[in-house]
């Protein structure tokens, strides 16, 4: 088990693509209910079956296991509600930590989101010029949400 | 992902016993939703999370990953439905096949129940004497749904 501790913002414009790498990810729940969420996750030719628990503030136990990508396309195919989650994922480092920003797909085409992942609640960060409203405590921007309310339906 | 093809019956008398191993078995659902089940469970000291598609008959795609016991145990006490299924798994070889009998404990003390895992729906088995009634297509029999109506408000 680790815990997750994230911050979640908007992003203005498109500076923050560069130097970023990015990969296609995609991603299904068996789980959508919160507190007992199972993600599978297939994040180019690596996949992932993620349970989250609850959040408290911004943390949250996460348990994390690698799985067959065959598993995880079968898993997403015949188990995962439907539509499932695409997104590219740009990652950048800053000031020694790794911003993760997705850029949705599908349903929640429009949306770009990026997240930091911290050791800590209190930790401070640098916080680049392209980053917009903090929307860490806003449930509509959890993944597992846009499955139920897609960003094209707000 | 594999498929499981599985018999289950109820027993008579204990004649069973004799010849059986045995370990205690302390299982969770994080999703018990018919079709996307999601299990954890401790056998001994190695521990599963087990993924159970829709059952079309008595046939069932599994998808199952082994996870350190720690994590099990977090799972099983942080996130997973209460009160867990525990139970007394016997394993008992006739005839080239494995028979797994569970004495239920707990809420469900009183029930014994006989699994057979087959190659196919049609695989012909031998039939211990002990063996009763067949409950392969009865859903109070399923350990997610003994979750809700444990074997004692039956």
């Amino acid at each position: 088990m680790g815990i997750e501790i994230e911050r979640k913002f908007l992003v203005q414009g498109e500076q923050w693509k560069l130097g970023a790498t990015r990969s296609l990810l995609c991603q299904g729940y068996i789980s959508a209910e919160l507190g007992r969420i199972v993600r599978v996750r297939i994040d180019g030719d690596a996949a992932m079956l993620t349970i989250k628990g609850m959040t408290t503030g911004i943390r949250r136990a996460e348990w994390e296991y690698p799985i067959p990508v065959a598993d995880a396309r079968s898993l997403l195919d015949e188990l995962c509600q439907k539509p499932l989650i695409e997104k590219y994922r740009y990652r950048l480092p800053i000031g020694g930590l790794i911003w993760e920003i997705d850029e949705f797909l599908g349903d929640n085409a429009g949306l770009v989101v990026a997240e930091v992942e911290l050791e800590s609640e209190s930790q401070l960060f640098d916080r680049p010029v392209w980053l917009g409203e903090d929307v860490s405590h806003d449930h509509r921007y959890a993944n597992a949400s846009l499955l139920q309310h897609p960003f094209s339906h707000w």
